[in-house]
């Protein structure tokens, strides 16, 4: 049996990953990733072979992981953050019964919606959602679903890919969606470029979050309605007594 | 400035801990924790002094976190899976006011749901919800309407604290309301004591998952309406074409 690993590198690719993470990255000597995370390892992990497709050309990505592992290479698949959260792991495991020779182990890493809280505080300490505004591979009706009913709930809410150069937008249009349920006051958090040259964390309300540009690297977090500030950090209660 | 670190050990406090947390304690003389994780610690960080309190005793813990980087020692707050998700960082933020002369930084670990994901496959691969069956510091009717609500919005979700001593039906209650919206037959998960001793995984139905007693160190896994077995693992796919 070919064993392949996908594993999340955390944000950067730097300290943020797992001891695992990285000894496993040093025990094989074959990493395929997404071409703009591969360069973030590169100098980390001298000595690999290194294989790239860029992006929208995933499928392929991980049948090329595939085809290494059956020609005995020791592959390790990488993605930023969690494999397993809107990484590679579940593509790796849907291709899988077409290379019975390999099995897939899928290891942990720290996605944006931790480095991202952690970067501003505390803001997913209660029941949360995570949503991507991402209509690439989901309807934008199943996203508005999901934006309403996390709002309805009061969760926190983290969101992924809020913008891109074709979605510029996207974000302005979930916030309008949000703002049928929650204040314009409501205390909202922005974490962009972790572990990498530019890193940035800001706080405001979801008025001020409508009117602000972002980009494809920066992850989005919107308070509950108990959600604070805390000398400039964001703070959701969990409710103990203080 | 005194600096606090609240640092997330991950799953079990061994290898799946960041690279950046396994450092921060090594710098730490002094490790603050909850009773059982610090046991999970203790032989790998020899020379340590050790503070523990019992449950129930959070923000006399803090407190004493506080105190003792306040009399010039460096000091660790540690919490299983990630401080920011059901962990310690609100709370350490919410009492910093008191203790001017200290500076809580938050460093992110892999939570429960991505470690638990990972051992199951990939459950989380797209939208979800996270959420705590916990009623200490939460009344149960949110709870109620945070589950109503991510079963419409058709996300996946994962929930934590499940059940304890005094609420052993509390998981049998969450499903029951999950099956007013979501079919007996979807495709659910559970993983427990990860990175720990009797570590173990299973996938089920929701009806089965219902008549299943699982215990305080268990994480389920409810799928979305395309949350499918591949090979025996749960995964919920992106939407990538294959």
């Amino acid at each position: 049996m070919n064993k392949l690993y996908v594993v999340g590198i955390g944000p950067g690719g730097g300290e943020s990953m797992t001891l695992q993470a990285r000894q496993i990255l040093e025990s094989c000597d074959t990493i395929v990733g997404y071409t703009v995370y591969v360069e973030l390892l590169k100098s980390q992990f001298p000595d690999k072979e290194w294989l790239t497709t860029p992006m929208r050309r995933e499928t392929e990505r991980c049948r090329i992981a595939f085809e290494n592992a059956q020609r005995g290479r020791k592959v390790a698949m990488v993605c930023s953050g969690d494999a397993g959260v809107y990484g590679m792991a579940g593509l790796m495991l849907e291709l899988s019964p077409g290379y019975p020779d390999c099995e897939v182990e899928v290891v942990a890493g720290v996605t944006a919606a931790l480095s991202g809280a952690a970067a501003l505080g505390a803001p997913l300490m209660h029941d949360f959602a995570v949503i991507s505004l991402s209509d690439l591979l989901t309807p934008w009706e199943t996203i508005e679903r999901r934006l309403r009913c996390a709002a309805v709930a009061d969760m926190a809410i983290c969101l992924y890919n809020p913008a891109s150069r074709k979605r510029a937008d996207y974000l302005q249009r979930a916030c309008d969606i949000l703002l049928e349920t929650l204040e314009p006051e409501r205390t909202c958090g922005l974490a962009a470029r972790l572990g990498r040259k530019g890193e940035s964390c800001e706080v405001l309300t979801l008025a001020q979050l409508r009117e602000r540009p972002v980009d494809m690297f920066t992850t989005v977090f919107i308070g509950n309605s108990q959600t604070k500030t805390v000398g400039g950090k964001l703070v959701t209660p969990r409710g103990y007594p203080i």
